[in-house]
């Protein structure tokens, strides 16, 4: 079932030329270090995917994934849908990675060696990539230059394909931004609503299931108060490395509390390998072992914790332990994403027990600053992002799709109502993190089926009004139009 | 004459506080160093000048100045179209003045030591000042919040203007771009146009002027070929720096070829002070001198040319001798540009001899690099200001006004006719280099007035829709809208 319709199951990982045809290949193009400054004028190989099987040129259109925080290969498995609307659009599809994942790295080895090499990880950075990208295959690539190119991407690859349409609208006619919290950002949303979303879920998947999660952490609290109970803890959620202090029991709290973000965002409709191998519905075979009545104990609840912990660790069975420094796939780049949070991509959240199942915490900026000064010598910059994307002033602009799934925490930050006739919002209720950007199923619920056909819409409307005014200017005996 | 409705003739140059109203006030603002990278974390101290005179709280207008490649009074000074219609739009105006001009040097007398302390002067930067600096006097005016700001800017900061509606329009509601040459960049205009419309200015000033400064060239390596050639020469343009060998005859050529340029930009039809103090339609003046038939000698020639000259050189009689190497005011900021010129705004220019009056010169982008090799040790990219501001492809932007003169040279890097209803072109076929922005004068050509009326009507047309749809916004009562 997963993944039955991919071309080849593991596609974006292989060079296949067919004579003149690339079917699929990738590619490494020169971009330069420093888009922003002359003083640093050295390049590095970018590396992207690309497919022209169903391509019609000259003119087809140019589906294009503006790459996130982990390695493109991975990105490219999980966005299906790009590979089933190729045919239906004649389009090309090119997937971009983005800098400082994967293998696109700026300095090798010492990309992340210290603050002086991760300089130039920025969003801004990145799109601009990707437009000297396209502007490079639309000049080198017969049959190319006409084409129109439609930015897709999920999550932060959808903030970056929202804001690449609104600063680069020469480059690319539209965009579809998935599960893209754009809004996540100081002073735009309640930091308390990304946690909401996720008790949400929990709570509508089984009985006292949020419930049982709120108590557990006073549970891990009592528990762990002892040499035996820290023992008993390790060993029950069979922990590769047993938890020795208060320290690591504060690891282990985040690690868990992590565990039920990423189970939120992964939450799809049938058996999936996302951030992990997991089950259909994966929250509700979760809270089979979290609906305890009031009268459990702190060691019931957590045998109840522990094992609802390995669905999402070892659904598959082949885990011998689980590592609490690591929630989800490697090909994601946690470092780096780190350091885009510690710099532009400040995203306040905060837990008030009450309106969620987490324990208390506020969001602290001067904390986090602290912690990103202590880790990278720089501290971020929590105004940046608003500034220079525009937060909710965005109207001005035109052809973006936000597409949000109900169940994901992330649409918290993300654009959930229309804001104008071309800046729309398409709502997946039942649907977790870009649910819509993946391959389709038979389990998927209707409302991910009309909004992949209303994404498609969208793309034949942009796709055909610039055609139209292409026309005009292409035309030999067009006159000049006035106004 | 000169200047005479400027609320005091140097109110750009004073700090003038009357109780608590702000007449006219200089400011400075700390501002990043660099906006797109975290490893330079220092901030400048970045001048502004601010009059609130005519604002009406809460809510007037705010008419920003995006400042170029000068010293900000002196723009202040040249625009005195914002101060004539600050009252009658009850707004707030603000001249802003460009990083590394003037007093807003990142770092301090070492701005300009090497290139990497010039490594944070561009175009990009220079947004992102003003983009900050319009949140902050928004976050902290006591009733600005909701003030509508439009750019102003003429020349290079008329490309500003325009460029910071494109990349920010979340914080300015349109932009007036006068004179701004957005398409004078590599494949986007042919290189020669520049100086072809020079030489219509001279033909159409004076019998034979042009076809005399055309044969000025070869009467100069003729006269300069002997050592008393380079003297007579020397006495009779009264130069400050006798010239005494090949290359000072070359600069001299190219101080003279800019002398003209210089002359085609401010061919203003009334005595101002621009560049240099000059008469009024200077280039009428200028060809009185050169009104020569063919019969003429080299020297007469050449004693026609340097009357001509010194009418730009010493219209007041005030210059004990001529400078070959200045052609303007020093409020400009030359190495500043030169640095820009060599990064950024590479500026193809060409001459052929034949369609214009110059010695023939190809546009040589190596040497060119070259050149900016040896001087800063940085190279240009020729193609980036295409990729990041769009070249031609700017349509899907809105509420840009660019202003042309007939006369100016840079028209011909300029939007000179409407791309859409909200894209508008605005011709004025009498006018030089911005003309529209200067004071209001009696001796004004028709076509300025309207230019200036029509400004004023996009103006109020922009302020209009912002504050309809600030009122929906604002409403204690409305409803989310639906689409």
């Amino acid at each position: 079932m997963l993944l039955a319709q991919l071309p080849s199951t593991d596609a974006c990982d292989y060079l296949v030329f067919l004579n003149m045809e690339i079917l699929f290949a990738f590619f490494l193009k020169l971009s330069q270090i420093d888009h922003f400054g002359f003083l640093e004028d050295g390049t590095f190989k970018q590396r992207y995917l690309l497919s022209d099987k169903y391509w019609q040129q000259p003119g087809g259109p140019i589906l294009f994934y503006t790459g996130n925080e982990g390695d493109i290969t991975w990105f490219c498995n999980n966005t299906g849908f790009m590979w089933e609307i190729a045919e239906e659009l004649d389009a090309m599809l090119v997937f971009a990675e983005h800098r400082y994942y994967g293998e696109s790295l700026p300095f090798g080895q010492d990309s992340y060696r210290d603050s002086k090499h991760l300089n130039y990880l920025t969003s801004e950075q990145a799109l601009a990539d990707f437009a000297v990208l396209i502007q490079n295959l639309k000049g080198t690539l017969p049959g190319a230059q006409h084409s129109p190119v439609i930015a897709v991407g999920g999550s932060y690859g959808g903030m970056l394909s929202a804001w690449f349409r609104m600063k680069y609208p020469h480059v690319v006619v539209g965009a579809l931004a998935s599960s893209a919290p754009i809004w996540q950002f100081p002073g735009m949303v309640p930091c308390g609503d990304f946690y909401k979303t996720v008790t949400q879920d929990f709570a509508k998947s089984g009985i006292n299931c949020d419930a049982n999660i709120r108590k557990s952490w006073k549970a891990v609290n009592n528990v762990s108060s002892s040499a035996s109970g820290l023992q008993w803890l390790s060993e029950e959620f069979s922990l590769c490395a047993p938890l020795k202090n208060k320290n690591d029991v504060l690891t282990f709290k985040s690690w868990l509390q992590e565990t039920w973000v990423n189970l939120a965002m992964v939450d799809y409709p049938y058996e999936a390998n996302f951030l992990q191998p997991l089950p259909r519905w994966p929250i509700q075979v979760v809270c089979k072992y979290l609906s305890f009545d009031s009268t459990v104990s702190d060691y019931q609840l957590l045998q109840g914790v522990a094992q609802a912990a390995k669905v999402y660790y070892n659904y598959t069975g082949s885990s011998p332990c689980l590592n609490t420094s690591q929630t989800a796939t490697s090909s994601l780049g946690y470092l780096g994403w780190f350091y885009q949070a510690c710099t532009e991509m400040v995203m306040p959240m905060c837990t008030d027990g009450v309106q969620d199942m987490f324990e208390p915490e506020e969001w602290n900026f001067q904390a986090f600053s602290d912690e990103c000064k202590a880790m990278f010598g720089i501290r971020p910059r929590a105004d940046w992002a608003g500034t220079v994307y525009g937060g909710k002033e965005i109207s001005s602009h035109s052809n973006i799709i936000f597409s949000n799934g109900g169940l994901d925490p992330w649409s918290s930050g993300g654009v959930t109502s229309n804001i104008s006739h071309s800046l729309v919002s398409i709502m997946i209720p039942d649907g977790a993190h870009h649910l819509d950007l993946r391959y389709s199923n038979d389990l998927d619920p209707p409302s991910v089926r009309a909004a992949r056909d209303l994404e498609v819409k969208y793309f034949r409307e942009w796709i055909k009004k610039i055609k139209k005014s292409q026309r005009k200017t292409l035309a030999p005996n067009a006159k000049p139009r006035h106004f």
